[in-house]
């Protein structure tokens, strides 16, 4: 094994990346803290019988290990579960809705060595405590704002509800198995396979249209009276009142035309329980980020409530913003020993101005050229007190 | 288990403590970045037979796992030997020295569940590739830099040289295992141990004498002159003279009020190879951060170079601070359906002039009396819209 490698899927950021990380990063917080979200932080190893099992992230994803007492620890795969973990025991007063927010690294175990990161670093809300379809517009509506300042101009929320697809698929197919398999393709995106297989189903043409025009519910809010169209129970027909309810809201936060409607989206098998969304931009083609009611988790730690956020993954961002190259001025003061003095007080009135400096000793460069090359401008201090400065 | 525990050191950050911890970070690293450090970022899992066996830390510290591909992997338990491994490889361009940073978690399994954190921060640089005590010089110069900049007060910066130990262990001592046995009580600071174990020597009383004296070299720089009383060697001597010449760049500097000598520190057991040093605060008992110089790291990574850095525990420095309470206002607007609009306006408006705001749908709260507790001042848009504004 050489000495410079890394474990698969995990990278090191250098600090180019670093800069504009932290400035994307930053600026997002900001705003997520101008809407009264407060930022913590939980351990990177949670027990996986407690967070790790309530995890959105699939097992085999999972990065663990045991402790000294024989415990089986995981490395955190997502935030939203040990949010829900503090927002239920140490944060709980009484006084919910709660809003909580994070950038944290999660941690998600990759089979093979194809640009996918183990480790990236997720900024994210979570709003506990407020079942109204009011605070799935905030989440989105904040969302929206923090891209906005995190500089990105042109990307598309795509929104959705399981409700109404369990609820359809429940009308026509009658059993929870073959609802998960058609689940299983839409959560894949797999359309071809979803189309194939509805085709091959032994239920009514109808029903069999009923099914396939879900695939077509893309749109803005009209799609909605599409919708409408395709199921009978209340289940069904409130998931898309909550998502109407929604788009009124979203218009009031003057977001509408950052997101669209697409009702076939099911971002996870199991975890949403409500309204849904996906986060997409430019020519990343993978969700940058995305987020969704989750209205069972809190119970599993004892104090149900129901909950939504959203996460962004700054990798994917950063992806999205482009190869923006952060320069940043650097500038040297390079002197000897004879004139330390002058070159101390050169450097400190450079660094009050607001300047980078590095202050470097000649006597410790083995090669002066190529060393003061990586600098905007270099001070000289060298030889007799009193010369002039050089260049 | 309940759901609520936690892995043996594991620890939550609250929002309060949080936005401290935050401050006091980017506090320190305005202050890196203006002398002229670039920060980076490596990732949390490294290789334990590279990055893994080149820390500091001893191996019952480390926390394990094995890979999907059958690797063991270590959670990097410090900053220094990942740094080193990224300055040999992707950054190195041959134009040292070579000036980088970090704010970092770093993990170390504890034993016992005693209050010792097993997963801190640490914020720190390393300055590569200038063997001159110049450079050690800047470390100890900017650690202050960055702690005044941090808030705190008062603090002292103890200062040895492992090299003075070294040969006046061996002049005196002969072989390398006696001399590792006196060293490992000045590295636990087992004073009593030491001076018992320096009596039962088979040495001249003289000897006895020397090595007692050690244990007084505590003060200001003319310690340096009773300690050239006590070694004879070339290495010995010049380990002095480096910490004189030290002490006059930090003079020129104007941090001498922060330092003292303190012959007998030996803060690692192998790690360092010249002047090294400890930061001490106030009431806190135990080392705030420390560092040193590492001259021989570099080369297990495939390129030899002197290197020196410091490391600062963000937890231990917060703790030094006190309990300073940081205190946001915190805003709320609530409101009802048939004023949302307003409601969003006013919200708006707020976090325009730098406010935080929460803005919240009434029938999205349980207790209105105790969800508005908490802030600041909240703002109502209830009931028909025109209505004048309640509080």
């Amino acid at each position: 094994m050489f000495m410079f490698e890394k474990p698969l899927g995990m990278r090191d950021t250098l600090p180019s990346l670093y800069t504009f990380k932290s400035s994307v990063r930053n600026n997002m917080i900001n705003v997520i803290e101008k809407w009264g979200y407060q930022m913590l932080e939980t351990p990177t190893l949670e027990f996986y019988e407690t967070v790790g099992v309530q995890s959105a992230i699939l097992e085999q994803q999972l990065f663990k290990l045991l402790d000294q007492q024989g415990h089986t620890l995981v490395l955190r795969p997502d935030m939203t579960a040990p949010i829900a973990r503090v927002a239920a025991s140490k944060l709980f007063k009484g006084n919910y809705p709660l809003r909580l927010a994070y950038a944290a690294n999660v941690f998600r175990a990759q089979q093979h060595e194809g640009g996918r990161p183990a480790e990236f670093e997720q900024v994210g809300v979570e709003l506990i405590g407020d079942g109204t379809t009011s605070a799935d517009a905030e989440v989105i509506a904040l969302m929206v704002s923090a891209l906005k300042e995190a500089g990105l101009k042109e990307f598309k929320i795509s929104i959705g509800h399981i409700g109404f697809i369990h609820a359809l698929f429940e009308e026509i197919l009658g059993n929870a198995e073959r609802a998960d398999v058609l689940r299983r393709y839409l959560y894949e995106k797999n359309f071809v396979g979803y189309r194939e297989h509805v085709k091959g189903l032994s239920i009514s043409q109808i029903d069999k249209d009923r099914l396939l025009k879900v695939l077509y519910l893309r749109g803005g809010i009209e799609k909605c009276d599409e919708a409408m169209e395709l199921v009978q129970c209340k289940e069904g027909k409130q998931a898309l009142v909550d998502l109407q309810n929604l788009w009124t809201h979203l218009q009031s936060y003057q977001v509408e035309k950052y997101v669209k409607l697409e009702l076939n989206i099911v971002s996870h098998m199991s975890y949403y329980t409500g309204i849904l969304f996906e986060l997409y931009a430019n020519h990343v083609g993978f969700p940058i980020g995305n987020g969704g009611r989750y209205d069972q988790l809190l119970a599993n730690f004892e104090r149900p409530a129901p909950a939504t956020g959203f996460g962004i993954r700054l990798d994917h961002l950063v992806e999205a913003l482009g190869e923006i190259q952060v320069t940043r001025d650097l500038y040297s003061v390079i002197y000897s020993e004879e004139r330390r003095q002058e070159a101390f007080q050169e450097a400190s009135k450079l660094r009050e101005e607001g300047k980078h400096v590095v202050l470097q000793n000649i006597s410790g460069i083995q090669d002066v050229d190529s060393f003061a090359k990586q600098f905007t401008d270099v001070f000289y201090f060298l030889g007799k007190p009193g010369k002039e400065r050089e260049r």
